[in-house]
């Protein structure tokens, strides 16, 4: 598998644009479309969230059939909670894309991020999807650009594993536009397999990656991560195209933490030896999520007995006495009690922008990681001060 | 019920004694004892962190029987991760304190808070236990001074229905030593109840009180509620005494809320007309933990979007077409949509103290209230900044 330096139009036959139609003030791109030359088989994952924006309904719904050869994406507005409406504007979207594209409605997906509550200014987008067919290229910066919201920068990424290639771009976390840590990720593949193969490996991917993945645990209204294969490059192995997955997954998740509101430092978890991996998952995201370990990563704080205190609650039995901790690599904590001598040491270590806590339960086999970011006063402020 | 001025030894035959015996720097008080004339039926819950401090092992051992007479509760150190010798420490303070005031050890329970893997200075505590007998007084100032760590203020209440008196003290949630937000609660009474009875009592009255109760979703190993009943007074209607004591859990998790770390508001939400109280429970906690719900109300932001979403994804399915929202007693979201001529109106409202957030799911009849306060930038500096 190798790292191309290149993104979500990497694979071949796909084309991308972005641009500014008028969602977002001041010019700012708030406007994609991802379209492939053929019909893809498509698959997608969507937030748990009980309340759901109306382009994830949109897209449910046409991806019923497990084909889709465009999807659109707008930023400013997140078209949830806005009823029935909201669902006529999501589906309109894709009607006007999709008769600029001459693809079926039905073929192209739409997602949405920004400000809960607010409606799409259907003018604006009619008078941008104008034209978009030449608009379509080889490159992909402005369409990774125009899904942003309140990121700091843009995620993507492109693998090539055999002669098939995957590239992905994500979007979530930033600090402008104070509203939901919403998460989208969109993968693209000239691979070919069908819609039930791509499912059961995407759904292995973001298990690993994404749900292992915690700015504010806010599971936002919005999340989506959707998966396009248009089979030009042909067959690959399964197992081969399941890793490349994997890696592009967990590299947009910790992008994507790295990138959280207010964050200067990515936190990663490992736990190991647990009994099970569930046991490994809870632990491992109790650690990450703790707003007090976020907090003594952020003041470069060698705190342990709050790493001990958050895998204590994660509702997981295990024996205190046997539990062995590490901060980026330096043994802080052994059978359970404190290695003090080391908290100088590993204070040193702090400065670096990724932080590695690792717990050894030395109870099984099983073994997770999980990702998040610092508690800061940023965070506070990009979330309190700044008015919706 | 009436509510008394008094405390911890409002019930008779209760005395107590707090004082300085130098776990704690500059002579703050850290040592307190609450002795009652004869032995009591006697009950606690605990933290169900699987790390869990020495004190609760010796005194869950001694209160095997359902019996105490007295408990000594120490701050500075909580005396967790600290292995064979913690466990022992603890111990031999309840043989110090047994001895000095000629009461079974077994009769003694022990409580400690404050820094995780350090050990109490059993030298300092042989010094200060001398003599203990003849300052235990009706005076509860001491004592209730005494037991706090991280807390501004001191949190005590008494009320008397019929012809008992129930008198309690709690512990939490600070700012000057920043460490784990533990939560002890003692509560004394001179009603007479078996064990069984009170046990039962005391869960009912935990699950709506303190268990609906979050500073920052890190549960401490050290937690524990404990009731004490000698019977002085004599028997009262179990339906009276099960109010009463409701009551002062509720008002105690209610000041622990206020005196949150870094806390300039206590937030109290109710979810009504849910299928389940265990719905209505779920939804309850998830608005008051958020982070984004959190961070808003410290900024008086009126982005009722963020209360949709945390109820979304408390995992209890519900339609978002039909749930109503209000803030301070004004409408912010109806069927799902935002009254967004309100936001103003609110906004004015939330320089109270407290606010206050109902959710109407429109589903069934059941309900739940649970209390939490605001993320602020003194948490992030309180639990960041501060050298443990």
């Amino acid at each position: 598998m190798k790292i191309l330096k290149k993104g979500i139009t990497a694979p071949k036959g796909f084309y991308a644009l972005g641009k500014a139609v008028g969602i977002k003030k001041n010019k700012k791109k708030d406007f994609a479309i991802v379209c492939s030359k053929k019909i893809c088989n498509t698959v997608a994952v969507y937030t748990k969230n009980y309340v759901k924006g109306a382009p994830l309904y949109v897209t449910k719904d046409h991806l019923k059939d497990g084909k889709a050869q465009a999807v659109v994406i707008t930023s400013g507005v997140a078209n949830v909670c806005t009823g029935k409406k909201g669902i006529k504007d999501a589906e309109d979207i894709t009607k006007l894309v999709g008769k600029e594209l001459d693809i079926k409605k039905d073929n192209i997906l739409i997602a949405q991020t920004g400000l809960i509550g607010a409606f799409t200014p259907m003018k604006k987008i009619k008078a941008g999807v104008k034209g978009i067919k030449k608009q379509l290229t080889k490159d992909s910066e402005n369409a990774t650009k125009a899904i942003l919201t309140t990121d700091t920068v843009k995620k993507e990424i492109a693998v090539k594993t055999g002669n098939i290639i995957i590239g992905a771009m994500a979007k979530g976390a930033g600090m402008i536009h104070p509203n939901m840590a919403t998460m989208l990720c969109f993968i693209f593949t000239d691979a070919d397999f069908p819609s039930s193969k791509l499912k059961t490996m995407l759904k292995k991917a973001v298990d690993n990656s994404f749900n292992m993945l915690s700015v504010d645990m806010d599971t936002s209204t919005s999340d989506m991560v959707m998966l396009m294969a248009n089979g030009e490059a042909g067959k690959i192995e399964e197992k081969k195209f399941q890793s490349a997955l994997n890696f592009i997954c967990k590299e947009l998740a910790k992008k994507i933490a790295t990138d959280g509101e207010g964050a200067t430092k990515l936190i990663e978890t490992t736990v190991k030896n647990a009994k099970t991996e569930e046991d490994a998952k809870k632990i491992a995201k109790s650690i990450v999520t703790s707003n007090l370990v976020k907090c003594m990563i952020f003041g470069k704080d060698v705190n342990w007995g709050r790493i001990m205190c958050a895998a204590g609650y994660a509702d997981v039995p295990f024996n205190q006495e046997k539990i062995d901790i590490f901060i980026n690599n330096i043994k802080i904590v052994s059978k359970g009690k404190g290695l003090n001598k080391n908290k100088k040491k590993i204070k040193k270590t702090l400065n670096k922008k990724k932080v590695d806590i690792l717990v050894n339960l030395n109870k099984g086999s099983s073994k997770a990681t999980a990702w998040g970011c610092d508690l800061t006063y940023k965070y506070v402020k990009i979330n309190a001060h700044y008015h919706t």
